[in-house]
């Protein structure tokens, strides 16, 4: 007998991965492209039913559902992506339908955040964990919940966005409406915008990494000349230390969770930032048992997406009897 | 036959009352006493015992459970009231064990803030919603949150503190570690501090209100003094309904719960906060239907922690079988 196969996929803004995962959560297989969404949602989806078909055929089982992890706002009702900003002309794209109706099994649409956060926690840094959030510190900040096993949804099915709760009302204003919320205070943009304004003003070994040009200045420039010692460098790492601190505290007042798992660019900075952050939680300890809340890294790298994707399929599927 | 009874018990840090409900929620007798913390634990459970029989006697049902909501930290594996802050003298007092004794059938302990959420969420404003947080603004800021009509856990089934998210790193400091905590900045002893604050240096309706002594000025004056046009009580009451709309936001970017339910002496004055309440609230509607999540009043005002309690003991007798 064949062995059951379930399809991860993972649309970002640039690629595309599928992936094919086992019961037991073992990637058989997996395959990537570019999206090139500017050529429209009907070759992307013929690009996803390729990447499956190529997957399956490595894999040698038996597809049983599919999953889909895609960026940006999703419509989980209506199986629809709604993402004009990171996949031009990808509005309203009934992916759902289009690949229920090419392999003739059921199919799931998910946050991307949230399909990695499960494959986390499924597979992952969250293991056996029933309360976990995932922190993704990259280009923006993303958090999202899975409770025993499965994901957190708000109201209308709708994906949370912790990382745009206000820390600091002194902070700068951010496109989502609020002032000093984590996303313009930590992220890799935030922590390149704060590396480049001191930059204009202070001599710092990260003029020099960039080339010389302040303004080519980003969070990985930062990083760099925060390990080298630069001490103009090390308080831009500190500041985003301490307000990921803030938004941590935040999610362990009102969560109290098991575990944080922190995934994202910035967060591979992580060592440089840990004794800030850890002290920051740990003087919120009064009240709650926040130094139990264990942080970790995530473990599956890019594989969280794919295999959370398949897991999400699985549920869907046992969702169905 | 007779009908089933469940017992609700709220111990506040004053008062103690008992509340006979049936499993439709319908609350058929209540009765309250004292608490007199000081004469002991052992004297308080027999004051509890004695309502219990006394509401019992009222009811003429059938004992099936009890449940008690207990303000302070609890100790819900242990059953256990750890409680020596507003309840003084009572630490690791084992209630569930005395009373499982006295009366023969199951008894559970929860928070006073979850057992009055779930009583929201079961009878009151919150009814068949599934997500729903209970924000309770008195003297301190607390919030519960109730998911598929049970209360939401924290790790070790610790109960979460969302009052004490840190909101304004320019704000107070708390007991709690934070500087700025939602409770520091929004509470009824908040709202009372600045108010005395402003009152010391300006002339306001407050003081005289308050009988020439600004020293005395609390919450309730300034609200008083709001409501007649006070323009100092009117910043004081803006600034406290500011900060309560940044600690919603937190709440629904995070949860984008169905509704949230605002109860304690302060929301007393919620009609003096809502417009600015809103407003807080539609400047973060970017990202997260923000305004779909709704605001409502509780509904059950004191009975919300006995029917809640009642609640949480039958839901306790179901999970034993």
């Amino acid at each position: 007998m064949k062995k059951d196969i379930f399809i991860g996929v993972d649309l970002g803004g640039t690629n595309v991965r599928a992936g094919a995962v086992t019961r037991e959560g073992r990637l058989l297989a997996a395959q990537d492209a570019p999206v090139e969404a500017r050529e429209g949602p009907q070759a992307g989806v013929d690009k996803i039913a390729g990447l499956i078909t190529q997957v399956m055929g490595q894999a040698e089982g038996q597809l049983q559902a599919i999953g889909i992890g895609s960026t940006g706002p999703v419509d989980r009702d209506r199986g629809a992506i709604q993402n004009p900003y990171t996949l031009p002309t990808w509005e309203n794209v009934d992916i759902v339908t289009a690949l229920q109706e090419r392999f003739g099994v059921p199919v799931t649409l998910e946050n991307d955040a949230d399909a990695a956060a499960l494959g986390e926690s499924w597979m992952g840094a969250g293991r056996g964990l029933p309360r976990l959030l995932m922190v993704t510190v990259g280009t923006g900040v993303g958090t999202a919940f899975i409770l025993n096993s499965t994901i957190y949804r708000g109201i209308g099915g709708a994906h949370c966005e912790g990382g745009h709760i206000p820390l600091d009302p002194a902070g700068p204003e951010c496109y989502c409406g609020a002032k000093g919320c984590w996303e313009s205070l930590a992220s890799g943009t935030a922590i390149g915008a704060d590396a480049r304004e001191r930059a204009m003003t202070h001599s710092t070994l990260m003029t020099k990494l960039a080339g010389g040009d302040p303004s080519r200045i980003d969070a990985t420039t930062a990083a760099a000349a925060a390990r080298q010692g630069d001490a103009m460098a090390l308080r831009v790492i500190d500041r985003a230390a301490d307000y990921t601190g803030l938004g941590l505290v935040n999610l362990i007042l009102l969560f109290l969770p098991d575990c944080i798992v922190l995934t994202g660019g910035v967060m591979r900075s992580f060592d440089l930032m840990e004794t800030r952050i850890r002290a920051v939680i740990a003087r919120h300890n009064v009240l709650v048992p926040a130094t139990q809340v264990e942080l970790r890294l995530a473990q599956l790298g890019q594989e969280a997406g794919l295999v959370g994707a398949a897991c999400a399929a699985m549920q869907f599927l046992e969702e169905q009897f």
